[in-house]
């Protein structure tokens, strides 16, 4: 049995603890594990690595993919598939375990469709993906942002001062709504509901009151209700027209204004996704390495391995791409009761 | 409408979020809460303080439980039960909130079954109550081990040296479990299977000769199969007379005089129930202290809130407590496939 | 004996430690303290708070200043001078603890100049004043800057792009230096060397080539030799017209242009200032206060205590505010060491 | 030019940081680097490797010396030096770093008096090496110390227990010092000032007595001023016959049964010298190998590279070695204002 694996779209941490599991676990059943770089890249243009028990030493508590990625797309390329077959064929693969987002389980359904035996693993740092309870790197995220918003408290109390946090999520708004659950913040505001800028000025000038200074966390997807944040002088039209950066450092003008206080916005960007992963993404991928090795050996294609419960089962990759899962209302409404 | 709360039995990070959300969520709705000192013992003996927002003000982060905590058990006492209701009586209090492990929320059972409007929520650093997913606390004990291991990693290769870690989890090996497979342990001892002493040693050898150290991850209430661990000079006796300390430190001992090289132990002890909460404890408690109110306001009593896959939903408190979680032999097999 | 305490300018991780510092050992030997709020605005404006051992508990791991802070100055309001000393004889301050950075010990060696007794406490965060070896607050930032630095190893090398991380510094390199030295930088840019874009694109096409991919660490007050950061469509010019953010953004821009490869800038802005102090600044802070304290008791004015080697001392205020101490050539070139 | 290189005794974070700045900066000038395993032992034996900037990729933050390390002398061993300089003609080596404490400085200083050019880099966690301001590795064992205190504030408030936290230093007691300042202490207990029970009884007293509990920091080898830790049972004497383990344990047992108080120990153990290094302790390190191919370029022999203030600067090695540096009086007095 040899197994083909590679990581595709956005980077994560538990990329290389998926990695490790696969190849720990297929290696122990006597199957050989192939990597193929930088996502489909790889595929297509043969750059392929052997991954035995030396290579994975050491990979479980780094950031990451040695694999490396990209978000070459085989069905955007004349002959992409056939190129993607025929690499496979050349290397004896009998099953590509593909680990990443909508787009890379997207293509690795077709190709199951049309016979390979393909397994996935799901992969996105916003969360976003339906079908499991949870993805790896979303925990690292949420954590990473927590402890920046753990520090932000004191140095916007200290200047009295409104700090606004732009996270990751451009659909989805997990990353804030955690964040902004564990690290007590008084506004969250997420893609999947628009805001209204006077209700979060509100906010905020309530915890002005309260003798505190406000933390608003915003996914980098977020947008008022209304369309626009204009300042009266007209510096700062975050939409269709982003002068000032994103969503972040607009709201923050806005509030400035209207508040009448200091704001500052921090973005917190790249290092939300880097790093070593946290204790939970560490099992939860490595979990998935090994239940994705199982499923192969069942025979199994077209799935994915996801979490439901505690359990780590496969479920149709179909099933988890057909819909993005989004920030339900009741769980908004449980952010909502710490605002202000 | 007025609740009371309490915590109970050992302090676990994400207390005094859970304590915040009640309050929060209570006040919001016009609900008085009322914080009893120290678990039953504050109910016993009437040493109250009622907890406004000004009371929970900053508690989010912060580990521990600003309640206090202790062990006394009403039903131990004579009149206990009694007191307890003529305490609440005196505070008019319509429904009482008692955060604990199994203890405390037996104590709670009876006081519903007696009458008593009660709403449990769940605590166990060891993750060992039945009913839930995870319990709070928990994910952050693993992320403080598996810091832990990484840092021992090191020096254990450093000194060519096996290092065993001694971690909480007196009947079931869930903090072992996780923080071995997230700190790449080489074993992983746990309660729940009695182990072969010899299995360890050659499991370490083969680490060693790999060119790197062993981590042998071991819960405090781990035993070996044989039921001793004896050294050829007879100094340690891990079972019935415990003289070097606990299974960490003689299990240490029997490694070195087994394998020939240097051992050490390590015992996390209460670094791991100390501390601010993980992000992904804080969203939990939070969410338990939410849920806890929502349960108060629908009436329900004799329940205890639970994580169900990403919901928290009330279950029978009698569902919780009849059993202990234990480590199932599916979830050990996986951390098996990194021994060695 | 009254102590009147203040803390100015930004803020800075230690502040508080210093002001518990400052309350136990003035409280320790009979003496009281006073706290005016938001640096000479309280002085100012009369806005004072007696401090004593319950105000300063659980004050020593809290970042920021419970005192608050602002950057008001007496010189630049009229009868300034004359409202500080009024608002001190009216609280009966025996000696004035100002803690602040250029312009707060600015004032405070004017006021001593006049008669007034002044102590000052040195902090930037920035760690360009001169007269000390260190500031608190420093090793703190360097830290938080580093951790970021070490996340973004990882998704830097996984997607094959360059890196550019601005950190604080206008004037001053010194969080640069030592964040990129710890971080392993491939290129480190402060405001002290005017940089040669050239060169920064030979060392990250150097990086590449052996297979990692660059992070360059700059100062958000670094600037090239040549006045400009130009692309081809002209859409980036950092200097006079910052359009795209600063010079982390227009440096990335330029960056991926002139390598061809994807480059993103990360602005750690604010999380670099915020939240608890690391070891070396909570023992620094506390040992400014204290040396502070035994600097008024032995009847000195016009001085500020400084760390000298593994000592604090007094120094004249004078003495470190003449100059900005800036990063030495002989300094950096350790850091050139690993560029590329 | 050839340099040889060895770390020699305990582990340290930063001896990584240190090998690859000797190698960066010595192929930077065209020299070559050998690494010898495991101290001395690998000289001895002739169990070398070459080191070119390959061989330190990725060493910066990693924990240990991935040369190895022992305690081997080759001064206790027939024909030892011969044999070292043997070895050493064998690669042709120049010049030898040996990174090490006393004992392995020891050994270098006698190899230069006999004509070997030798410098040296000091090394020792417990930063009881005289002749330099600082060693790395000191500043992470405080940071990873004080971490755990933070955390242990908590867990002892919530059960109003004594928590008794032992740290390493055998001879001095800088790590108790810095960590205890560090952490807000209620007593530090350092081996250069046998302590009084009596007096540590009645800090604690007061502590609890102030509504919050104590947390006693002790060195591994501080020692009571009468000689014995005894309990009413006899179960506990730490002197001469240590039964329970340590110091910290000893030192629980009494102040549990003299506070009347529940207390519990917590011995940080080997978690202090593992891991990651700080910020601080990757700049000292990689300045001190940067600095001993400087004084190796420039002649010296016999010397160590030390830290005085900001500079790093060359010392005899027997101005290091001749006497341990305790902490002096006046810095134990300023821990003392916060007892109690």
């Amino acid at each position: 049995m040899r197994i083909g694996i590679l990581t595709g779209g956005g980077d994560c941490p538990g990329l290389n603890a998926v990695i490790r599991a696969v190849v720990r676990k297929a290696t122990g059943s006597g199957a050989e594990v192939v990597g193929f770089r930088d996502g489909w890249r790889g595929v297509l243009e043969d750059d392929a690595v052997p991954l035995d028990l030396t290579a994975v030493r050491g990979l479980l508590p780094r950031g990451g993919t040695v694999l490396g990625t990209s978000r070459t797309n085989p069905y955007a390329l004349d002959g992409g598939p056939e190129r993607v077959l025929a690499t496979l064929e050349r290397h004896r693969i009998d099953a590509l375990v593909p680990v990443g987002g909508e787009d890379t389980l997207g293509v690795a359904a077709k190709l199951s469709e049309g016979g390979l035996r393909v397994v996935g693993v799901p992969k996105t740092i916003d969360n976003d993906l339906d079908g499991t309870d949870y993805t790896f790197g979303f925990d690292t995220a949420v954590g990473v942002a927590m402890e920046a918003i753990d520090r932000l408290h004191t140095t916007g109390d200290s200047h009295h001062r409104t700090l606004v946090v732009e996270v990751m999520g451009r659909h989805a708004g997990w990353i804030a709504l955690h964040a902004g659950m564990a690290g007590g913040a008084t506004v969250v505001l997420v893609p999947e509901r628009p805001f209204d800028v006077d209700a979060v000025v509100a906010h905020c000038l309530h915890r002005f009151e309260s003798g505190y200074s406000p933390i608003v966390v915003v996914s980098e997807g977020a947008r008022p209700a209304d369309g626009a944040l204009v300042t009266s002088t007209g510096q700062t039209d975050a939409f269709g027209h982003v002068r000032l950066g994103g969503i972040g450092a607009a709201l923050a003008a806005v509030l400035e204004e209207r508040t009448g206080r200091e704001s500052r916005a921090v973005v917190l960007g790249h290092i939300q996704r880097g790093g070593t992963p946290s204790a939970f993404d560490r099992v939860l991928a490595t979990r998935f390495g090994l239940a994705a090795v199982d499923a192969v050996d069942a025979g199994l294609s077209g799935v994915m391995v996801a979490l439901r419960g505690t359990d780590v089962v496969p479920v149709p990759i179909s099933e988890a791409t057909a819909a993005l899962k989004l920030v339900p209302l009741e769980r908004y409404r449980e952010a909502e009761v710490f605002f202000g």
